[in-house]
């Protein structure tokens, strides 16, 4: 096993964007499993908005990544080498491995996952955390009933394209918000969004009140911000405010809150909170579902992805700049 | 009938802590009731917080005052002439009467009230909509399940004072957030709270920590701003949050958002709204149990009495320093 990994550390808290500068990228020789582990060779690695959180000080919902520490990641790969008896040689698996080449796993939150049944890239996104996210938090914290008008922000991405889909497969209006015209597009023409609003070029607010005339029912906020004051400022009597990420203030020194946030009280609605690993006693069910829906063409998902684990540092900035169509992950080795 | 009548009607929208100008004083005769009415000679006026909403511009819950009219208000009295079927002289009501020393009623949202089973002004504390907003907001929206912490702002205040008292009732622990020493020591000695944290002399974030150690299970919120983000910074996991209120917001030109809203998704807590007038259909049945609560000695209120219609303007004042001790009234008559 004369291999060499690569990988990359955390090297310093970034502020603002993150820069070359705050990773270390290190090589190293593999090193043989122990009883108990075994040899993973990622071959995709997932790139997620939540990684900017990872890399602050601070109580989370995990905790941080230190400094000098390998770099938080979900990847899927195949097992080269085993002293564990539940993964053998050849098998096919998830879990958290890194920012890096070779891993070595002790199969703690490691699936299984079968790449004749889809497509590798398909389990870090519509078939992953990405799209459990999607599934529990607009079904589950969303609770949208048909006829409802569901709204998503960042729509074109991983999750919120998900979001969309799986409201009209609930038989609810979808209108989704993304940042350029070719996004509205896809969102409308790809996905069977009912409507798509540019928040580059529309006042977001007064699109919100054309679109959901009678206001919005569920809305499924993955950007914060000034989007989701101009949502709250559309709530239905009753809305469901899922709160799933904010990736237009992760990179700002200071989070401006929503100033219209009693519009919680004037329409006695809610806003919540969801991560999706809490749902892990349901994946298998809701994957078996979203694999259905992809079978039966109701359900789309787009992966971008680049190649290189040397990359990483510039690719990860795509997220927070919308350059990605899709999920984006690296292709590795 | 040659009775006079003196009435408040809103002059102008006013810009931070409304002023004497934004308000017209107005005599006049009192008129007779035409068929199905009553006329309404009131003896209490409720001041509220939320007075200082209806008086703005805009959509709300309810429409606003508008320039030139009767300002809205609660009260309770004593019905002096009636061709009304169901009101007769004599008997004692509460609704919604306006800032004004007698009222023409067609006994919409009129009730009858007891004075002999409570003081009247019991009917506009406990026993009115204030008890209301508390037992609704703290039991249907919070949800606190015994040996849960709950923290509650302005907790010497009207709802504050109840929605602590209750928590107990239900075998929580009630931790007040109140302004200044002495509504702190009644929070705690009189109400019976386990801990009560000043405001104005403490660090809330670093008390709240202290008298929470396993994190904030329900908070209830009277006050947004800072107090709204120290309970935020201090939530346990699947904490729920009610929003009633957000008196240091009212007067203020530009609202401030809770900067740390996505401790909502760290802790997988929510933030709802709610309004006391949605669970009109459970009015009796609440009203009933606060009744028993009072004559058990588990609850008790403290009513702010102010007497003369025509101090109303400066009166309703001590709501936004802070002056009052318990639920604020006018004494009218």
């Amino acid at each position: 096993m004369a291999v060499t990994n690569h990988k990359f550390l955390l090297a310093a808290r970034p502020v603002g964007m993150p820069k070359r500068s705050d990773w270390t990228y290190l090589e190293e020789p593999v090193g043989e499993p122990k009883e108990g582990q075994f040899l993973v060779q990622v071959l995709y690695i997932s790139l997620d908005p939540a990684m900017r959180g990872w890399m602050n000080e601070g109580r989370s919902y995990v905790p941080p990544v230190g400094i000098g520490e390998l770099m938080r990641a979900l990847g899927v790969g195949i097992v080269k080498a085993s002293r564990h008896p539940r993964f053998a040689v050849g098998d096919h698996v998830s879990g958290q491995f890194g920012v890096q080449e070779y891993a070595l796993s002790d199969g703690q939150k490691v699936m299984k996952i079968d790449p004749k049944a889809a497509p590798l890239p398909k389990y870090l996104s519509a078939l992953g955390m990405v799209g459990m996210t999607a599934y529990f938090g607009l079904l589950d914290t969303g609770q949208p009933k048909p006829g409802e008008t569901v709204v998503v922000s960042a729509a074109a991405g991983a999750v919120g394209s998900l979001v969309g889909q799986i409201a009209k497969i609930q038989n609810c209006r979808a209108v989704g918000i993304a940042g350029g015209a070719a996004k509205c597009r896809y969102v409308i023409d790809d996905l069977g969004f009912d409507a798509a609003i540019d928040y580059k070029s529309e006042d977001v607010r007064a699109s919100l009140r054309k679109h959901s005339p009678d206001g919005i029912h569920v809305y499924f906020d993955n950007v914060g911000g000034t989007i989701l004051e101009a949502a709250l400022a559309n709530l239905a009597r009753g809305a469901r405010i899922v709160i799933c990420g904010a990736i237009s203030q992760y990179n700002s020194g200071s989070v401006t809150g929503p100033r219209n946030y009693m519009s919680l009280l004037v329409n006695r609605a809610s806003m919540k909170g969801m991560l999706s690993f809490d749902y892990a006693d349901r994946f298998t069910q809701a994957g078996a579902q979203m694999a259905a829906w992809m079978a039966a063409g109701k359900l789309k998902s787009r992966e971008h992805i680049v190649e290189g684990l040397a990359t990483f540092p510039e690719t990860l900035l795509k997220l927070f700049t919308g350059e990605n169509d899709g999920k984006l992950m690296l292709k590795v080795g």
